[in-house]
């Protein structure tokens, strides 16, 4: 039977393109939709779907880690890699660890089982020894979070320049005291947007003060008012805050509401992720952009490549500062 | 083998505690946890958890379908459906339809290749028909949207009830000239929340205005920007407005502001959910609570005694308004 290849092939289009019309996207224009239609036809082309795990050992199931489903940060995410697993005829198991190690093996699990042909994880909590134990049997890759001295592919971005630009851009605009609101720097991603805060205040001669750095338990709108409360009773109080995650830095807005101060003209406030809610902040949120839905797309190409054997190599996407009125 | 529920009697406890002691939830004191663990031993109870699915034709998973996960509304669900099934050995697989009918029917296809064990439908674009189809065979539970005329079993609350108060709370606190944000009224839940509007309105004998009913097409916030934006550009505005989800009240709430007004004086707003978010914008958003987390639970507990071949009623959970300063 003809694979989507050649049907992509035939019809001069990019497998991609073939994938659309066979999950009817909107996006492709009647001309090309009528090629792939018609080599389809001539070649005789089934989308086999799931059938295809009922002949071959593949269960064509991707399991997608997540520490947390609350957190939209990850919503933007599954959108691409849901989008791109399907159009290569993968689903999706989607599972929420909530950071319970319980779950995670349960869900490990699920992949010695052979239920699940690979794994995306997101979980920057992972367990990381039962990540690498698994990944030497299975395919795995890494998404947003990752490990430094780990062998798993990953897709992430730069987070210590990304947050050297975002406090880059508080020092422009003239602040001097500036607070970090981190959440726990066991996190790779915390301890790197904490080395790109410091290269910022240090390049501009300002002072690196413990007493502004706060780290948060977790990462919810209260941990972010929490830390927010604290910094606002200090004696000596920061003019601008940098929150690792918006959703850390709406907490902190809406603590500095409560007590009756303005942003930006009392306290500016850049947050990091441009989860869709940072825009219907009032004000609007000052935020680094991640490129989330490119991350997702990205990170179930790889895997797919690891299932099918080819050599992977991990991925750096690029970052972009929104600057909107939290801090201008 | 002992089971959980042996455990639980020797134990002198709930079942649900003993899930949280087998899942380490913190709530459990640690006396109570000792008994437990003392029953675990003394009977020899294993937690099977996945093994049991390869001695049995049990997939031991849950197929969730919601129709995007970016709207927060179902995460709460989604934690309550989680907790539970994890707690009685089941795993969730979770599907997000982005309402698309092509995924659906993939979805759909795993159970019949029992590769779920029964599905939860949380999605209100789910199509019927087949959706009917597969309830004649496999246990179906339908959460938060159900269809009135099916036999689908459903967990949910009163809709019509839930947005008279809303509505009622807007009356009572002066207000004449109310409008109404709506979702599409081909879902049931949108058809229910304006009848409840139009009894407030009809029981005080206020108008009801077709300009003052606004259809969205999706439930995002820029529907809810572009509804307010259409209702801020007639001539006899409106001087308040019940949107039925926070994600449109949100939206709206941004409009208003960028238009220079304020809430609530110049315009009061009530959505409907209670998401988190619903707490963190300026002003704070009153708004219908919907007890989600038991929603999510409740449709996990009737689906297993499906599974389980019991008879399952339907149930009406209670809603409860939370008056906040959007309103007031």
């Amino acid at each position: 039977m003809a694979n989507i290849q050649e049907v992509a092939k035939k019809a001069g289009v990019s497998v991609a393109t073939v994938s659309r019309v066979l999950n009817k996207q909107a996006i492709v224009s009647d001309k090309t939709k009528e090629k792939v239609e018609q080599a389809i036809k001539e070649l005789n082309y089934e989308p086999s779907l799931l059938g295809r795990n009922l002949r071959t050992s593949e269960s064509r199931l991707i399991l997608v880690l997540i520490p947390s489903i609350s957190n939209p940060f990850y919503a933007e995410i599954i959108n691409g890699i849901e989008d791109t697993a399907i159009s290569q005829n993968y689903n999706i198991l989607l599972c929420d660890t909530d950071s319970n190690p319980e779950r995670e093996s349960i869900y490990f699990n699920l992949v010695k089982n052979r239920m699940a042909d690979g794994v995306i994880s997101m979980d920057p909590t992972v367990n990381k020894e039962r990540l690498f134990e698994l990944a030497e049997t299975y395919p795995i890759v890494q998404c947003s979070e990752y490990d430094e001295h780990g062998y798993i592919p990953y897709v992430t971005i730069n987070n210590e320049e990304a947050a050297y630009h975002a406090v880059k851009h508080l020092i422009d605009v003239g602040h001097k005291r500036i607070a970090l609101i981190n959440s726990d720097e066991k996190f790779l991603y915390a301890r790197e947007r904490r080395q790109g805060f410091e290269r910022a205040l240090a390049e501009s001669n300002l002072p690196i003060e413990d007493k502004w750095i706060y780290h948060t338990e977790e990462v919810d709108f209260e941990d972010g008012q929490k830390a927010m409360a604290h910094l606002l009773e200090l004696e000596e109080k920061p003019t601008a805050v940098f929150a690792v995650s918006d959703v850390l830095a709406i907490g902190a807005l809406k603590e500095i509401h409560s007590k009756g101060l303005k942003v930006p003209d009392d306290l500016a406030i850049v947050g990091f992720d441009k989860i869709s809610f940072s825009n219907m902040t009032y004000p609007t949120l000052t935020t680094v952009s991640q490129p989330m839905y490119t991350m997702g797309c990205t990170a179930v190409n790889m895997l797919i490549d690891r299932l099918q054997g080819k050599e992977v190599n991990s991925v750096m996407l690029e970052h972009e500062l929104i600057i909107r009125e939290s801090t201008t």
